[in-house]
């Protein structure tokens, strides 16, 4: 179980250190130094960074995954769930005014290094955008779902982007409230229409 | 006047090389070798990255500038103004569907890299913050006006980040769409208010 242990810990460190200085900035020996292992023990795991990166995007993935699932038990509706996803950026305010967003910040900084890894680090974001849309489904939004996905998908991400440049948390409160305005207003237009009603798939 | 020439001509080129590779990406010697021109006469201009990367700030925010009184003078109101704003993101959107916004990019990865240019490159959204703040008072917007040029900023920062993710140009021109919606109600809101009419600073 050692093995696993240490992959693990080089795993959520260069995880940490993607997401604080950013993939480019990390080198290799940044993440073997930050972990406190040997070269040859870090060898022995990862032979480049590349690799790591694919550890750390699966990571994200099944992490972003997992706490899907939380929502989809603890929240009793769909719209709660959406509204979980809203709420998301107040908890992680203070990592999001510093560093932005975990997603787009990755997805930003992969496509412009042309990585190969690009792919990959989309699925973080079609994870939120194909769970988003079953939410808005459920909800009746039917033909709109994948839209309305998408709206809220970018309204987080500029939230996040802004939070980071100027540091304002009053500024992420006030426009989750906005976001929540907009759900409710979405959920009220749609549930009257006949062909979309609630939880049609 | 060529010694002139041949540092516009780095700034013009670190320019592009920072928005599409990425500030950390690009070396020294990528905008040397783009610029083609030797290494001698490279450093009679920089010394080093952060130098350049400081004139890359100042010349975007003299092209911001300019751009921004090309809408002044162009655009017959601040309602118009504010469109060609919008309309920014149509206009650029094969760039941005492969390299994302410039500024958000930059500003993005300045936070992360704790950068000591972090605070020039944030001018770039301070000058556009204050630009919108300015036509949504002459809009009557009043106390409203910065959370409403915050919140435009952020929509359109969002569209530009999704828009890079999945390449989806009609994904940019709906959103779009909808910022115009948007605007056309908050102007409506605004105007009726006693306290807070048109033109009002």
């Amino acid at each position: 179980m050692t093995a696993l242990t240490t992959r693990e810990q080089i795993v959520t460190t260069a995880d940490r250190l993607f997401y604080e200085n950013g993939y480019e900035h990390t080198s290799f020996a940044d993440i073997a130094a930050a972990v406190n292992i040997s070269r040859g023990n870090f060898y022995y795991h990862f032979k480049a960074k590349d690799e790591i990166l694919t550890a750390v995007i699966a990571a994200r993935l099944a992490h972003t995954k997992t706490m899907i699932e939380g929502w989809e038990r603890e929240a009793p509706n769909p719209e709660a769930r959406i509204r979980r996803f809203m709420h998301m950026m107040i908890a992680n305010r203070a990592a999001i005014k510093r560093y932005g967003c975990p997603v787009g910040t990755l997805v930003t900084e992969m496509a412009k290094l042309d990585h190969v890894a690009r792919e990959d680090a989309n699925k973080l974001f079609g994870l939120f955008r194909a769970w988003l849309g079953t939410q808005f489904r459920a909800l009746g939004c039917g033909a709109d779902a994948d839209r309305l996905a998408m709206h809220l998908l970018a309204r987080s991400q500029g939230v996040a982007t802004l939070a980071n440049a100027f540091g304002d948390d009053r500024f992420i409160r006030r426009e989750v409230a906005l976001m929540e305005e907009w759900l409710t207003a979405a959920v009220a237009h749609a549930t009257p229409r006949p062909d979309n009603r609630r939880r049609q798939h």
